[in-house]
Order: C-alpha cells, then structure tokens, then sequence
C-alpha cells in the first residue's frame, strides 16, 4: 500500500488539475492492478472528475455552483464571509472521496477525463488531499 | 482482484439498471468478503444507487436534472449541443466512481436499492463501466 | 478484513453524526494502514463527510436541501408523502458510499471533518450503514 499527501496551492475559485500528479505517484508506487483512493482533507474544497478539453466546461461548471448555491444567499453561518456556507454546499454536492481503478499500472480514467481539485473559497489556501494506491 | 469493463449501450437520457450485471461479475468471480468499484469512463455519464421500485421515481429525477441544468440555460460550452453542458453539470452532482461493500458473496443492497448508469446525452451512446473486485 | 454494519436510529430530517462510531470500530479492528469504506442501505438517506464545528453549517445545508428539492414541489411518486421523492432527490445528490483512508490507524479526516448520516425522511426509521475495513 502506498499513501502520500498532495499538497495543492490554490489562489481563488477554481478547478485545479492533480491527474499528473496522480499518475506520477502511480508510477512511483509501481501497482499495476489495483485501486487509486483520493480523499480531500477539507469542508469547503472538494473533488471532482470531469471533461479536460475545453476550458469553458470548467466555467460553466463553477458558474452553475454559482447559480445554485450563491454568496448572495440568506445563510445562519456567515461569520467567515459570504464565500464561506457556499462553499460547504458546493462541497457537500460534489466529491469528498473517489476510487479510480488501475489497468495494467494506468488510471483507467476515460479519454476526456481529468481529476479535480475544486476549490470553493475566494482567499488563498494551501488544500491537502489523501492518495492511496491499493494493490 | 477480478476486472472488467461494463458495456452499456444507451439510447438517449435516463437511468440504465446495472445491477444484474454486477451481480453476475460478483458470482463469477466467487469472493465472499470484499468490495466492489465502480466507475464511469465518462464526463456526460454518471453512476447513481438508486429505488429501484417504482419507475415514477427516476422520472421524477430526471425532471430535477432538467429543472437545476435547463437545456434552455445559458452556457459558454455548446458546441456539442444544447444537452451537452447541462450534461457534464448533471455528471457533477452525480458520481462518477461507487464503491459496494459484499457480505458472504452478496453486495450490500439494501432491499430497495438498484445500481444505475445515468445517460445524460440524448444521442445513443456506447458507455463503460470499469468494474472492480477485491477480496 | 473488518465489517460490520452501524444501525442508526433516527428521528427526522436531520445531520447524525457517526465518527466517534467509525473510530470505536477502526481501534477495534486493529488496522493501521488501510481504508475504511461507508455504506448506506438506503435511497432516502445518505452520507456526508462536512463542518463538525458550527451546527448552523448543518441547518444552512438543510435548507439548501429544502430549497433544492421542496417538499412543496410537483412530484410524480408521491404515494408515500411529500417528503419522499425530496429525500430521493437529496440522496442522489448528496453519497451512498465515501471511502476514507487510514493514516497509522486514524481516519485521515481534517481536523473540522466530521461522517454524517443524513436522514432525509420525517418519520423516525431505523438506518443501516454497512462500514467495512480494508488493510
């Protein structure tokens, strides 16, 4: 079993790439079939995997938590800025943990699929995900 | 541990059962205690557990996917078509991975719980389903 | 490996915290390295690993779930309440399963992290959670 930390600087809202950090430790930790876990350390950044290709998906995407979950909204808990309820929802509806599979040491991830750190607050934040590679 | 892809031919949006056929894989591959993933090689395709007795029930969630990602909605990805964003959204707040714990060779199904693939795309489509098996 | 099913007795629309039961079964098991995986048996019910700190975090996601998906809304399956197709609908976007690694025989949960049960049905129930240790 390997485990590590990834260590993600985020800078705002935002979709942040980790499929190449993933596959550097996936080739490090030398499995070939087995399982990838990742598991995000925090309560308003969470994970998702979706399309890689046209940066406009990723905009939509944040422009939708926008729309559903707004910093506009009425929320009780409010003491850390109207970024701060939003980001649990958006949290909250979107991945805490996910399990990709290997094939033959590769993710066996589909041809326009990237793993995503999405982060939910506007200030800077260093975020900490869980990888584990399961043989 | 026991692979395999899942194929899933669709024929526009709705919920696709693949619960027998994970249970035939379950029974193939003769472990007991273990657990089962799942995973969508897709980003307009998602996995959801689901009731599985009343068909009223995916329809009406399907009207909620219509109603919180309209086709009709504004988005700067639509290249594809208008089913194509709300498509990805829908994925989002969905799962693309599932992981299904068995007891004595059975998943942990409660009575009336279903595996289900989303298709969230209105042309007939050809899906997978990476399908994995660990004792 | 470790499996045993958490039973949750629930008295409506709620957050019910389960780390301290997930921690009691991770000493139990003796396992250090490893990954706990959280099952829900249910589709009216769901899981969420959120803010353990400030319960208004808890309210201000029970209203978006209300808002979402009102029991007020114009539902197809609705023989058993109007809090029935809600709780489907919450269930969906919300998790059936979570898989948490362990670090040195700790849940690798940030420090504001708790595991939650959502129970999103108004009548009190009975929940089962099938939890599962893998080293």
């Amino acid at each position: 079993m390997y485990a590590t930390d990834l260590v993600v600087p985020t800078r705002g809202i935002g979709c942040y790439e980790l499929t190449a950090d993933v596959v550097r430790h996936v080739e490090r930790s030398g499995v070939r079939d087995g399982l990838v876990v990742l598991f995000v350390r925090h309560t308003s950044a969470s994970l998702l995997i979706q399309e890689n290709a046209d940066p406009t998906v990723q905009q939509d995407l944040l422009a939708f938590f926008e729309r559903i979950a707004p910093e506009s909204g009425s929320y009780r808990h409010d003491s850390e800025g109207p970024d701060d309820m939003p980001s649990h929802i958006r949290s909250a509806i979107t991945h805490t943990s996910e399990v990709i599979p290997l094939v033959d040491g590769r993710l066996a991830l589909g041809t326009w699929q990237g793993i995503y750190l999405l982060e939910h607050r506007r200030a800077p934040r260093t975020r900490r995900v869980r990888l584990l590679i399961v043989s």
